[in-house]
């Protein structure tokens, strides 16, 4: 019986065959521009190549209804407009009897980490992706959190500065707005243009600034790099510590794209933060992500493994 | 069948015959001041006088371990200093066979209100109780949210403000230090300390400030009880907007002496400053609690008819 795990993402897919949490043979291509239906023919196409599977989990981008397999809002893929029902276009996309399951990305992540990854063996955990965005996921007793809106793990959109920094989804002073890729470069443009010097817009020039030039510009203690990282640091502190306190996990996965550049002493530091900040007796330890690219497909191959995950009956 | 459930307060205890989530006949008596044994004692002969039971259930403060029927750390009770393993205990008390089961009062309260009161067939509810300090508890996907250590649901330390008032636990900032009613007296006393006037210090004098108090201080415009009952209201809108989107809870109930002396205004301010600070398109309803007193013996028997509440094998 094989499990195929693919990670459907904005820019690339990638895809392989999953055994026991390790991932084996695998594919990687850009991800077709042309909607749902050239992605579903990729998949298919890749499915095939990789020696066919009993099971396809996949992880997409969105809000996703994983009981009917459709993908609602979906910014990140190009040409995905309206409701996608992306289980029934792959079942006829793949031969008959496939079973299929399809969850959104962060939570497929954040089963990742916790079925074979950094936070394997734990039945509470929460997982928090810093990238150019910050999404989360929670799994509570062992089941994936999916709630009745599918918006469980919304970190990022926790508020950690009453009428602080705008976010991008229009609120005021969420933790994505000082934790994300995109919220440290507004904020660094906005002080650059209010005077401030800075490495970061000197190596970002008018391209994005990327998570990498962000490493680099705290390397060489730049000023304002140093405090926005303190200021991200601080945010993920409170906003981790409050999550810890509500929902009661004592294992916080740390991963996403400014996490991998910032490495272990950035992890430490919000290990650190977090425990500041908790309530006193409520052990909490914040570990960092190991399964990186890995992941998604990992987690979407263990969306058949886990309690809680069952979409049918 | 009958089911008593029993409401264990610092200084007062209930019991209630509860019949589908109905009291019926109930007894009241002063919590005895001489530790377990005492109120074991009562409890067995309080069953007893009201007809026997099969099933009895029970809130207690505390931290509790629901499955060892243990209940840990638990000031507001005179001489519950150790552990106290108050199943064994009342096993022993009262008559052979019956079910015994126990639970955190604040656990109990959001189940009264879930299964018979303000949110009466929800599947996910947050509830919040704001007294002299905050509690809170979880309902997802209809069961119980109890988490490993006992503390889920703690809102009342959630981060609210960073580097704001002190909580009475010591940390920074938490809800509880902005809508606990000694979070508002420390407050009011702090402020009147150095130069404000206000009726709220007027009407308490030395004695304790009770909720009434600042519902009178209010309802006379009194400038620091209106400017304190914002920041209590501003608070609870950031702690909640915050968990709704953590965790995709889309009903809210909204309890405690603090609630119950301010009334539907409050709960209705507490509803706008929710829905402004949530996440866009998430729907959310912050609602008062109706259970009231009743709500510690109605959820202490309804421990036996919500799933996940099991507590043996």
């Amino acid at each position: 019986m094989a499990t195929i795990g693919i990670d459907l993402g904005g820019t690339k897919l990638l895809a392989a065959v999953v055994t026991d949490g390790q991932p084996g043979r695998s594919a990687k291509e850009p991800t077709p521009a042309g909607g749902p239906a050239a992605v579903v023919e990729v998949v298919a196409r890749i499915v095939q190549e990789l020696g066919g599977a009993d099971r396809v989990g996949l992880g997409t981008p969105g809000v996703v209804d994983h009981t009917k397999g459709v993908v609602g809002h979906a910014p990140n893929l190009v040409g995905w407009d309206d409701e996608v029902p992306l289980r029934d276009l792959l079942e006829q996309a793949l031969p008959p009897g496939t079973d299929i399951r399809i969850d959104n990305d962060v939570n497929v992540g954040v089963l990742g980490e916790q079925s074979a990854g950094a936070a394997r063996g734990r039945r509470d955990v929460l997982g928090v992706f810093a990238g150019t965005g910050v999404g989360g996921g929670l799994v509570l007793d062992g089941s994936l959190r999916r709630g009745p809106r599918g918006v469980t793990g919304e970190i990022g959109h926790v508020i950690v500065v009453p009428e602080g920094r705008t976010c991008g989804c229009g609120g005021a002073g969420h933790l994505e707005a000082y934790a994300g890729r995109a919220g440290i470069e507004a904020e660094a443009r906005r002080r650059h243009g209010a005077g401030a010097h800075t490495k970061l817009v000197e190596l970002a020039g008018d391209g994005k600034m990327k998570s990498g030039v962000i490493a680099k510009a705290l390397a060489v203690d730049d000023a304002l790099a140093v405090e926005l990282i303190d200021e991200a640091v601080a945010a993920l502190g409170t906003a981790i510590a409050s999550a810890v306190t509500l929902v009661d996990v004592p294992t916080v996965v740390l991963g996403g794209g400014i996490t991998e550049k910032l490495g272990a002493p950035f992890v430490a530091r919000v290990d650190a933060a977090v425990r500041a900040r908790v309530i006193p007796g409520v052990p909490v330890e914040v570990v960092a992500a190991t399964l990186g690219d890995d992941a998604g497909v990992v987690g979407a191959a263990s969306l058949f493994d886990i309690p809680g995950t069952r979409v049918r009956g």
